[in-house]
């Protein structure tokens, strides 16, 4: 029974779970797709319907067949410090490392092809939809027109990223916007743009998903708010009660999505409501853990390890 | 009733099928998503569970609802074309139109998430087996030691890409070939290597599936042909029909990999066996249709339009 963690070296989540791991006793092996070829190697023999696979990290070997878990927790590009690096480098041993994990019983979180998925956010929207949330009225376009009328319908809108901020640009900060039914919406037709009726919100609320456990945290915004990512609301995170129309509507989400983990981020209006504002299948939960000591890490790890449903 | 074809300008494969739509009087927009924004403009509205969406190609508009079906055929880089592309403009407009027409009750052909999962040709080794073709046992290595002990236990094998040629040197040609048992496979170590046990052929079988409907062709070999996607063998491509045991291993195969189109290469050895060497989702189908007459691209439009159960 082995884990096997899937990241880049600096990463605080990371190494949350590789203790808990440890204090578990769950072997493991930690490497990032960067260094294959080169400090990752590996094998995969496919030969009259069966199927064997190792794997060399640092020169200690792992075969494929005892791999429990597989956490794709924040990979980087395969072969990307591989001596002659290329697109074509990076294209086959992504083939083949990814070819050969997904040839083996193991449960990933998350899995390549539902998170490639799961990272459209008007795919989100509909799901969400679906699955019954609350989802704020949205509108995606590259009309000007359309979004002067969006906005002028619902009074106050925000204004978001459909990608999230851009990675060329790495450091830069892309917060949710109020945009008033009077802006000059000729932009529009240079990108497409997401318009969003504006939940004015008591608290934010952030909830993991971890295979079937939820675990919600709740902190309380500033006055007129319109980001809790950004900016001190001068309150901290606090764990708080999944209600039960949210942990069935989770649920039916992960489901539909196929993913084992998902972090949701919702706006608590003034009566109560939990709005779906997007589900981060890769989404952090470090910062989480150590405000409110709800136990994630533990949960991950025991999730990869098989261990959940001991 | 409207079919969105996705693809670049010059695509003869396109041309035909679009032809047979005009044939069968079915309104198509055909258009590059590289053009978006720009010649391409798109609203979608999110509101209450309900969906709305439209596109607007060369000012002329389609509404969503109307959308039948979805040919992903070769479609170029979102945003490429756009006033300020950006890899960033890239991943929003993606996001604004593969999340919009996945929003809608079209049928695909194929699926974007089906075909990047289809690509990954390890993982195309374990369906075919499950599927139950016959396979020849392969390895994938960056371990020179094990690529030498898998010649030497098949003593004739071939070498091929896992991803195709390189993206990065247009026309470079990479064909498969043969390997020796004596080869220096230090090489190996510098990218993950793919060797299969070499079939000797007597023809190839190209079988392209399109919905329910399986079209093979066949082409005899030149004497110790290797790969016959190069070189003249002297030979045509002719209708074949398809034995009972295959169409029932590429129903399977389509089913798991959830594709409504597949372009299936076998190597037939001198007993009459067909191997399966690899699955295209995206493969050309112009050159069999041309030289056989068989009736793809009527077959594709047809799937497109609803039609095919009619």
């Amino acid at each position: 029974m082995t884990v096997l963690v899937l990241t880049c070296e600096e990463d605080v989540t990371a190494d949350l779970v590789v203790a808990e791991l440890g204090a578990l006793g769950v072997p493991l092996v930690r490497f990032d797709p960067a260094d294959l070829p080169g400090r990752v190697a590996l094998c995969a023999e496919y030969a009259r319907g069966d199927f064997r696979g190792h794997l060399s990290v640092d020169g200690r070997l792992v075969g494929t067949a005892g791999v429990r878990g597989v956490w794709v927790r924040r990979p980087g590009t395969p072969a990307a410090r591989a001596p002659g690096a290329s697109a074509w480098l990076t294209a086959e041993a992504g083939q083949a490392l990814y070819g050969m994990l997904s040839s083996t019983a193991a449960r990933w979180m998350n899995h390549p092809a539902a998170a490639e998925r799961a990272r459209i956010k008007p795919w989100q929207l509909r799901v969400a939809h679906g699955s019954g949330f609350a989802v704020p009225p949205t509108v995606v376009t590259t009309f000007p027109r359309a979004a002067e009328q969006f906005a002028a319908r619902h009074r106050r809108v925000v204004v978001k990223t459909l990608s999230g901020p851009p990675r060329e640009e790495p450091g830069l900060l892309v917060p949710t916007a109020l945009v008033g039914p009077d802006a000059d919406f000729a932009a529009v037709a240079a990108a497409p743009t997401l318009l969003q009726r504006y939940v004015p919100r008591r608290a934010d609320v952030r909830l993991t998903a971890v295979g079937g456990r939820l675990f919600a945290a709740r902190k309380r915004s500033a006055p007129g708010q319109v980001d809790g990512r950004y900016g001190d609301s001068g309150h901290g995170w606090e764990p708080v009660a999944v209600p039960e129309r949210i942990a069935g509507a989770v649920r039916a989400y992960t489901a539909t999505a196929r993913l084992a983990y998902g972090a949701f981020d919702f706006a608590e209006d003034e009566d109560g409501v939990w709005w779906f504002l997007e589900c981060n299948q890769g989404g952090q939960f470090g910062f989480v853990e150590l405000e409110t000591g709800l136990p994630l890490a533990r949960t991950v790890a025991s999730w990869l390890a098989g261990l959940d449903s001991a």
